[in-house]
């Protein structure tokens, strides 16, 4: 095992989860590569082999537009999201690059103080190792139902 | 600490899980040593020295007795599960042989999507370091509420 | 990054977590140093400057009586809790002191056996790495409701 990249990977996740977590959404594109793709869709989809992401962006500029529809769209409620990691996996596929799985649960807060788990599910990342970005982050969630409406980036 | 091993631990637990939230079930018997002990049961018990067991194996036979029983019942429905898996702690305690504890919380997805918190507790691991499998895992539940109708493993 | 700096930290947390979890109130003061300050409070008070925390400890003295407070009131009944942590970031600040930031949750588990969200936020410390105790723990909650009656330590 490479300690050194196994930790790395493991704070990559968490910065990321950190800006998010702030609703720092405007950072969120720096965390993947200039055209980095970014897809979030159900394991279920994901075992048909549907191509039916809840949500896609193909590079940093498309990353962008969707956070400014997100800060306009009246449908933001200022509820809060705490995201929690576990079980990170990463193995080396080529120079430069590696394959990282991660498990994830994503709990919202209401503005009211109501606490509910909002997501679950894994990550499947390919991390570009000169930046420690992510050339692709895939995030498979267990459940069907998913508040499609409020597609934040998880 | 040695830096080494604790994320060796880190690495079986991981595995392990991804194992189990894959519904790789076939797999789960060789986390295992060959004559591995396998035990869920909760705190409540545990304390008060109650040898009462949700779900024991005692090696991988009795493991994989399991697993078919488990296929085999009408009951098992095609849920999903999600380990997080927290505060790994590990330390050596004979040479080959390491301890150690984690946190542990099981999300249940049912196939209408809906998501609950199945179970929560710790595992007391006692760890082979020779092929790194487990020699006894110990699943401590905190719930006395526990579906022992679904004794899958955790 | 210094990995032997981010296990330690890593560890610290998990084994204050295990104390916590296991009820064994007694051992918190020792995770602070003797004038370790805790804090908890919420994300809401917190980016606000409001100045009122749900529970506030100056000194192993205070934490101690907190304890003893704990103890004899009637309202603490006999449920389990049980910390998630991630997410876990380390930075050195000056020689010997380190800030750490992770996420955390808590699940409270009544004596009937019902599970539920207790708490949900992140931890903001500062690290005295001589003896790796907290020089000062704020405990920053999501939620604004919050069972102040019982303001256990998280």
């Amino acid at each position: 095992m490479d300690i050194e990249l196994q930790l790395a990977v493991e704070s990559l996740h968490a910065r990321y989860a950190q800006a998010l977590d702030a609703d720092r959404l405007e950072e969120w594109p720096n965390y993947c590569t200039e055209n980095g793709r970014y897809r979030i869709t159900t394991a279920e989809n994901e075992e048909r082999g549907l191509p039916l992401p809840v949500l896609m962006a193909e590079g940093r500029a498309m990353m962008r537009d969707r956070v400014q529809s997100l800060r306009h769209a009246n449908i933001y409620e200022p509820q809060r999201y705490r995201h929690m990691i576990s079980g990170v996996l990463a193995e080396p596929v080529s120079p430069g690059l590696v394959k990282s799985t991660a498990n994830f649960l994503v709990i919202r807060i209401m503005q009211d103080g109501a606490t509910m788990m909002f997501a679950s599910g894994r990550y499947v990342d390919r991390i570009a190792l000169s930046a420690m970005q992510y050339e692709e982050r895939v995030v498979i969630c267990d459940s069907r139902r998913f508040d499609t409406l409020l597609a934040i980036p998880l």
